[in-house]
């Protein structure tokens, strides 16, 4: 039996950097990541293959990445704690002397009768799938995504820049429910239609139809939609095989129990990414928060701790972002119902303003920040973004203050940088403002 | 003699800000703001006007932010404390019972010989001024950019757009060099070079040569260079003479003293903006950054502290951003050699990857950080960001790390969110990657 200093199963996002961090921080040389797919996707990038991209190989994760470390191509089957090994689909037997599970998940595949029929598509992340998907679109007329989550909105988006047409059937009120404000919700939503996308909420799709290949979907409200193709996107269901037969407790969100030092309770594994359950930021209960951002940082975390334990996992904060057409959106923390769910007295500020200053400036879109605040400590508990191209980071800075706890009165006072390509005005500097107006409702109130 | 509540003494970004201010947080409905000028410049939109908004009435400060606030255009020409009223231009004795100074400040005028020639022009907030300037332009061929500081490279890109032949010329080894890293200098530098623009560095600018009307300049190197415009953007001084004049103390960087609620040192009087002296947040040090994003916050501060002393500032952190041709550069906190001065033992972190991803996204361009932590307490104090167009917030997540005194290991497991669209890879986000980076080589050291 070969044996390794370090073994570690699954090689996406989170593997993939467990393999570059326990290679810099600890100069680790012999280092084996073992995964099923010769090539592994940019999960992010998913939907992006289909009209952005143009491909699929456009969407690899680069394996240079690995460095030194060796990639085994083979499936687990199987982990032996006490002798230290996992064995392969191969029958070959790998030793260890340290383990990370990265084993990520696995699209929800939900029970509607006729989802067995041709043409009705999960979004996995396997190479070979995601292109046999990519010549089903070719001949594909009406698409339907099931699920009105991020990687639903992108896909929809996705698909109507090839030009199809295309129906969003979410089960919610809205979409993005989940994650973002009733607010953003509707901006999303609207952005969809101004995309072109017909958009369903409030309904469930009943059963697939057709004869052997999908021809229509029922909904729950008695509507019948005419399509060719479906793709499913409800979320994910982490992939966790392994790690119950081997013994492994296993959370109420069904990931991997870990400590905060990202060892699977009760073992010498670690567990990181999708596979592994999340603790919550702002009260460490378990979350169903699944990103390629809270994988990464995971799996830092388990290799700084391979040989003791260095560092510490503060919680999930939750900071998502997507766009649709030309319409971005960043949320980071808790939504109101979240945070009023978990006891909070809220207070909530908004403020919006061109995206750059003066408003003459070429390209200067409106930008709406709203945040939300513990009334009691003055504390920042989550924040949204929309709608301009740098949402994404604006929602970092917000992570940044929530992280830190700062309160309504330090965000107010945030020493911002502005400039009039890049940001809003000195003077209607948003997030600072969403703070203020904050303040000010606190006074009235 | 009429009396107000407020009066506010200059109504550019500081001024309007605490107007708007007063009111919001006190409900004040008696404020009057003062200034020489009918409207008021966007200070930082100013380069802007001449090639990208096209004219001066695109770079107006909307008066429509001072609410209820009433205006007076008139020059104030001096305080009587004692009496606690301001005698204006006209002879008109206005009455406070509260006072913010808000002056901001003027363009050095350097002791060159033939500066008071024609077309030889400086960089004054007034609208008039700057729409001769415009006009000046539309007659000039080539253009010498005198500084090359955050002003004079956008000028020197500005007047390019409008197609002159533009040279800039800077006393210093390399534009930028006060607030910038060698490194980014350079790039600065290429950009410029890129766009057209000639760069004269390490030169001073002996003479201004011609006629009745500018015709050549005279280099300390003994070139010469010809041209028919040029303007001068070596950095500002603070317009204090009012307030030395009522027996105010100045401090060494030539602004008006003030404490952390910016109450002008023995006064009941607020100083806030360009006027004002500013403090290091590292060490509490008089520091000269003068922006607008800075009166901005000073001006939330005076107008939160008029009845009692409510917010401190915690002081000038320094967050810079600018843009040349599609090169965006950010810098927050220190730089290297700002932090060795001040006696820290430094260690930096770099990361470079595509601002979206996959790298394979349409315009995902390399964007670089570079951190700056003090060795002993891991803090972070400094950092840089290039070369996309996210760089201004980028650089105000830096400057969110610093003030809360993040650590390299904090910095490095920062929870950011990514996308393809809007950031890295959560495989190679740069910020925390950088610090990683910093990590490692404190570990080799």
């Amino acid at each position: 039996m070969e044996k390794h200093e370090l073994v570690i199963v699954g090689g996406s996002a989170g593997g993939i950097q467990a393999a570059m961090c326990a290679q810099k921080h600890h100069g680790l040389k012999d280092v084996v990541v073992i995964r099923p797919e010769v090539k592994a996707m940019v999960p992010c990038g998913i939907p992006y293959i289909y009209g952005t991209l143009g491909g699929v190989d456009k969407n690899i994760l680069p394996d240079k990445l690995l460095g030194e470390a060796k990639l085994i191509v083979d499936e687990v089957v199987s982990i032996d704690r006490k002798r230290k090994a996992v064995t392969l689909r191969s029958g070959d037997v790998v030793g260890y002397n340290k383990l990370i599970l990265a084993m990520g998940s696995n699209p929800v595949q939900p029970p509607i009768p006729g989802i067995d029929k041709k043409n009705v598509w999960l979004v996995k992340k396997h190479p070979d799938y995601l292109q046999e998907l990519a010549s089903a679109m070719d001949h594909a007329h009406h698409i339907v995504v099931i699920g009105g989550g991020f990687i639903g909105v992108e896909f929809a988006d996705e698909c109507r820049k090839r030009g199809h047409e295309v129906t969003i059937v979410e089960l919610l009120e809205h979409c993005l429910q989940l994650v973002c404000t009733q607010e953003l919700c509707i901006r999303a939503e609207d952005a969809l239609k101004q995309r072109g996308v017909k958009v369903v909420t409030s309904n469930a799709v009943k059963s697939i139809g057709g004869n052997d290949k999908v021809e229509f979907i029922e909904l729950k409200s008695g509507d019948e939609i005419k399509c060719d193709l479906v793709i499913i996107g409800i979320g994910v269901v982490p992939n966790t095989k392994l790690a119950e037969e081997s013994g492994l407790e296993i959370g109420p969100t069904r990931g991997i129990k870990v400590d905060e030092y990202q060892r699977a309770i009760g073992s010498d594994i670690f567990a990181v990414g999708d596979c592994a359950e999340k603790y919550s930021f702002f009260n460490s209960e378990p979350v169903p928060v699944r990103l390629a951002s809270v994988a990464t940082r995971e799996a830092k975390i388990a290799a700084a701790n391979l040989y003791l334990p260095q560092w510490r996992n503060i919680g999930t904060v939750g900071v998502f972002s997507t766009v649709i057409g030309k319409t971005a959106i960043a949320v980071a923390g808790l939504t109101d119902t979240q945070a009023q769910k978990l006891g909070y007295d809220i207070v909530t500020g908004e403020a919006e303003a061109a995206s750059k200053h003066p408003g003459t400036m070429p390209d200067a879109d409106p930008m709406r920040v709203r945040l939300t605040f513990d009334r009691r400590s003055g504390k920042m508990l989550g924040g949204c973004a929309c709608c301009t191209m740098t949402a994404g980071e604006v929602g970092n800075i917000m992570a940044a203050a929530i992280v830190n706890g700062m309160t309504m009165e330090q965000v107010a006072l945030f020493p911002m940088g502005t400039h009039p390509w890049l940001t809003a005005s000195p003077l209607a500097y948003q997030i600072t403002d969403a703070a203020s107006n904050a303040i000010h409702k606190t006074k009235k109130g």
